[in-house]
């Protein structure tokens, strides 16, 4: 195991109407002028951003707000929020939505105090200084309620990067499963798809004798293939909706990911078809994943081989690893199509004549470093196995 | 899944070396007078002590030391601790050792600030203030390095309660597995034990479809079952005491325990035999989960039976399920007798005539209340089964 540090002092409160503690929280934390973040209608239309401004008066505190944060959240609301947060002096950045209002919330949370371009953070520089945040997660997916990361996209060249650094991590999330109940299925499995990358992502290491977190990952993947049918079936399973959702903090605030070498190249791989076509995260990387593990199996067939076995079920074949190793990506293929995902590119609606300037933009900085090297040819021909 | 908070902001550095690290993470949380808490002379001869002075004398962090911390430690050195703190104005308190040295730390931390009888918190008043505690952990057991627990003994009566309160999460710990290394077989397997009992208390659960933390639970004790026959035969295995280290925090910081009830009841048995003859809590545990275990199968078969299958490998009876349950339990006791441990009163040197008496005191505040209620005479009968 390498060595690491572990640091988590986000405050989680789950259950059902959680929301309610939106007051005591940001005060406990600090604030006393929030900036409340957020995305379309559905926040208003549910009346859940109504039902956090009411602990907010209830505790006098003080909020503007910022909505219109989209699927795949823009650099140019990022801008618009942090010339707001600096006029309005706002002291604390509340999210309320998913990945891309928290993402998107972060950026603002750092550039405000920041006297230079925010994007600066999504080229490689530390996140060092932000505004306190705190999040009322409505979609169980990026993790992003208790991780120290943000992606966004921007919109001049339609580049999509990630930035990462301690402030970055929430004071505060709070976690109603129940929230989660009103999202369709399609957007539900592509939460799913995302918590178990985020798993894979991990578990596709390169350091030997992990067993520790290699355990705890298979854990959390099985938990999803257990529970996610469950809610696809009946979108008001509460129960199934909590055990998603606590596995989705858990799979990405790193506790299971410390200690060893990381992959992220199907996150990298597939930010490219959600920046170029704004496909939803997650169907890209049902898309993304298969093909990607399988370009990779022969640098480690027995890491594959360990997953396929423990996780999906299959006997292994002694003399044969390399075939339980497929078996194991297949299995995982299986289960994101039962879920309702695509898994080609004519699904999600990419075009073949784009792949080598997807590879190109995707390959940048340099060869994507992970699990195993890829370059731009070799990340072309990943996007291939997609067709 | 219930309703729950969880807060878990303690700091971890982990790995080789981490100890060099104390004088930053000391600064970093505020200490500029810290009381060394220590036991007996090993972290003296080993040159542990040593090596964390200096980092404090680099950061010119003034220190003062109070060794002798006892297994199961006393509340006598807990009153002397806190005079001590109170006069020589000592701001932080570092625990150097392993559950004992830091759950008298946290006592004296909490003793410190508090105008009343520290024991008072040991009686059941919430913990809310104590000097900020920091640790460098040298057994991976009690996991009290990321928990906001404590147990103490009062010598007047041998009276051994816990006390909790989110003061009591250490600010930072430092985890470095190669401290482990010299510890004797019988030391780590009664540590590997505490941990496995401490996942088996939140396994034994009262709420249903709480599938994240029952996998998560599963995975940790397989953990142990994989890496603890590796340490007993090979005291230097770097790896398998860093998996077992990680594991033994997870397994406490109640990451894997939260949504759901939990029973401690095989620890509230244990503890009268540690109180009363002062043998180590790890192989007082040994003898008394598969007792407990025993006892309350028949309150829910099925838990019994899950466990049997996904940790221990065991087929599952569908027709019996209760053979199942019970080769579970057989399993364990197997494990923890393969590994060293006691599994008999006699192993232990506890003594037939003190059951009626320790079934009393354990009883003292009524009947336990967990996974089953259990009142003084069932107690004496699971006593009874460790004859």
């Amino acid at each position: 195991m390498e060595n690491f540090t572990f640091y988590a002092p986000t405050y989680f409160a789950f259950g059902k109407d959680s929301e309610s503690k939106a007051g005591e929280l940001v005060e406990r934390f600090g604030g006393t002028k929030v900036l409340l973040h957020y995305g379309g209608g559905s926040v208003v239309r549910s009346g859940l951003l109504d039902r956090v401004k009411k602990p907010l008066d209830a505790a006098s505190i003080a909020y503007i707000e910022l909505g219109g944060v989209k699927p795949n959240p823009r650099s140019g609301l990022v801008y618009e929020g942090i010339d707001l947060c600096r006029k309005e002096k706002v002291d604390f950045v509340l999210a309320i939505g998913g990945g891309s209002a928290i993402d998107s919330a972060k950026a603002i949370a750092a550039g405000t105090v920041y006297d230079g371009d925010f994007w600066d953070f999504y080229e490689g520089k530390p996140v060092e200084k932000a505004l306190p945040i705190g999040t009322v997660l409505t979609i169980a997916a990026a993790g992003s309620e208790g991780s120290p990361d943000s992606v966004i996209t921007r919109e001049d060249g339609m580049l999509k990067r990630g930035a990462s650094g301690e402030a970055y991590r929430p004071r505060f999330s709070i976690l109603n499963p129940a929230l989660t109940q009103t999202l369709s299925a399609y957007q539900t499995a592509c939460g799913v798809t995302d918590i178990i990358a985020h798993l894979y992502e991990r578990y596709l290491t390169r350091t030997k004798d992990v067993e520790v977190t290699d355990r705890m990952i298979e854990a959390l993947i099985l938990t999803m293939i257990n529970e996610a049918p469950k809610v696809i079936a009946n979108p008001d399973d509460y129960e199934a909706r909590a055990n998603i959702m606590w596995a989705g903090m858990i799979a990405h605030n790193n506790c299971c990911g410390v200690g060893r070498t990381q992959d992220w190249n199907s996150h990298c791989i597939e930010h490219e078809l959600s920046a170029l076509y704004d496909c939803a995260h997650g169907a890209g990387l049902a898309v993304t994943m298969p093909a990607v593990f399988t370009y990779v199996l022969s640098n480690d067939v027995t890491r594959f081989a360990q997953i396929a076995v423990r996780v999906w079920g299959c006997r292994m074949d002694f003399y044969h690893p390399e075939k339980t190793a497929k078996e194991g990506i297949d299995a995982l293929r299986r289960f994101l199509k039962s879920i309702g995902m695509p898994l080609t590119f004519a699904e999600l609606g990419a075009k073949e004549e784009d792949i080598e300037k997807m590879a190109a933009t995707c390959c940048l900085d340099g060869p994507l470093q992970g699990f195993a090297k890829l370059d731009a040819q070799d990340v072309a021909k990943i996007y291939r196995l997609m067709l």
